[in-house]
């Protein structure tokens, strides 16, 4: 077993934005920035820093535009910071605070797609059209987002070739990843094995991320699947940061100590020091004044 | 992958015992009933009730003859009811209470052993003599439990062959099954396969059981090594009950209800409901007075 690893993995850290946008509170935006800076201490070089929505739909981001320009004058070198971009009013708020590389999101079921950003799957092609222009036009990178791909909260379970057709389109569009998203945290290790291998006779693993939740404590095992198949880049969290959007009080993101954790026991690099990411983790309970659920975090803090 | 999997596995209920051990409340006599009855009938059929040490070590469980005494009656049909017994006085108390099935423990590493029941590994197999010889003399079946199998808080990593050789002797001695524990929660997937694969070398999948704890979220990804490799039975506790005693404030063993529903994910049965499961780890939330850090426990609680 595990004959096949890969020598490095890219973790991408998704805490200022995925984890934040579920809590309650709001960050200021000085300390938003600050557990940035923290991340990328701790050795992170992919960060998605803040969402472009609407602040009326997203309170606890309402500073994207602060974050970003305060980001776009910080020190951090060799790193790639992304913000979440809904529509072109989104992605013109981003283009003009400094952000070079976007994401985009839809989801693989047609009612979670329909609920969530208010349009069906067929819709949202042509809505993204001016987006993909206007970032190809200005030399920014996109990635994509499929949300509600292990299973939906309306529809239940999702086809893989769904998923895949609709991989391959943002594929073909021109974002140069596609993170496959367990929004839900119903994923297993059989169904990933699956899902993974119907994707990737289509579409190489180097242009596949996947994004874990760990609401059922399912996220690593999942990942490990991935690992085993050929997937180079995993979402994560720090501390765990962020609810389950449909289950109140519930765990959401897979927490990046506890990936990294995984990783480096595998001997899988990931130029990440989990001394300094639980020094980020610790930050970022103090921020939130919760303690988060990232069970490294705590062995971690625990161990002093 | 995964086409050779078990198509069903026994979960081995440690919360009554390893669970309470390391919680700081004590949980009234017949809370503690209750909770065992709710565990039966979610379907577990083996549960471990209770230990036999001397009650000034582990006060949580100073009612184990009461405990013991009240379940010997109580209508639980198909279950398999265990005690732990550290010596052949914990066995007396045991025996008298109608216990018909113990467990022993002791440690793979030397300091851990010694600090842990204050005698060398050398020393370990004669105290145990006593306690066997009896055992086989009233047909009472024997679990061994191995611990700090996947690393030592004092020393570090114990090597593989060192398992094996007590494991081996174990099994020697008698007990049906020996419970590799991973005590302070450090396993990762790699090392899952190098240890299983050098054990199973010299022991048959069927005579070993894994017991993962959940400090740094590993638990359900070394458990799905195991499966691959044919490990059919796993220990785990309701909600995540019991800490870590080496880390103050981090999680311990693995949830049972985050094992359960990773396996009948895969399609292996437990015989278990997951729905009832739950309930009976809110009964154990509310004993304790806590949230427990289960993360299936929490989705199936907020689904209500």
């Amino acid at each position: 077993m595990f004959d096949r690893l890969p020598a490095r993995v890219r973790v991408y850290e998704v805490g200022p934005r995925d984890g934040l946008q579920n809590e309650a509170v709001f960050v200021p935006t000085e300390d938003k920035v600050r557990l940035v800076e923290y991340l990328h201490a701790a050795g992170l070089r992919d960060i998605e820093i803040t969402s472009f929505v609407n602040p009326r739909w997203i309170p606890p981001l309402a500073d994207a535009e602060h974050v970003a320009a305060a980001l776009r004058d910080a020190p951090l070198a060799d790193c790639r910071l992304t913000a979440l971009v809904p529509n072109e009013r989104g992605l013109e708020r981003a283009l003009e605070n400094g952000v070079r590389e976007v994401a985009v999101f839809m989801s693989a079921s047609e009612t979670h797609n329909q609920r969530n950003i208010n349009k069906s799957i067929a819709d949202t092609w042509p809505a993204f059209a001016p987006v993909f222009a206007r970032c190809i036009a200005e030399g920014v990178r996109i990635r994509g987002y499929v949300s509600a791909v292990w299973g939906c909260p309306y529809e239940g379970e999702v086809a893989a070739s769904q998923v895949t057709d609709i991989a391959q389109r943002l594929l073909d569009l021109g974002v140069y990843e596609v993170s496959l998203g367990d929004t839900i945290g119903v994923g297993t290790p059989r169904q990933t094995a699956r899902l993974l291998e119907a994707l990737l006779e289509r579409i190489p693993a180097n242009a596949l991320a996947m994004h874990m939740h760990d609401t059922r404590g399912t996220a690593l095992a999942n990942c490990l699947v991935g690992l085993e198949l050929g997937i180079t880049t995993f979402d994560a969290s720090i501390g765990g940061m962020g609810g389950c959007p449909y289950a109140a009080g519930a765990s959401g993101n897979l927490a990046t100590e506890d990936l990294v954790f995984m990783l480096h026991g595998m001997g899988v690099e990931t130029g990440i020091d989990l001394g300094h990411l639980a020094r980020a983790g610790a930050f970022a309970q103090a921020c939130l004044g919760r303690e988060l659920p990232g069970r490294a975090l705590k062995a971690l803090c625990a161990a002093g």
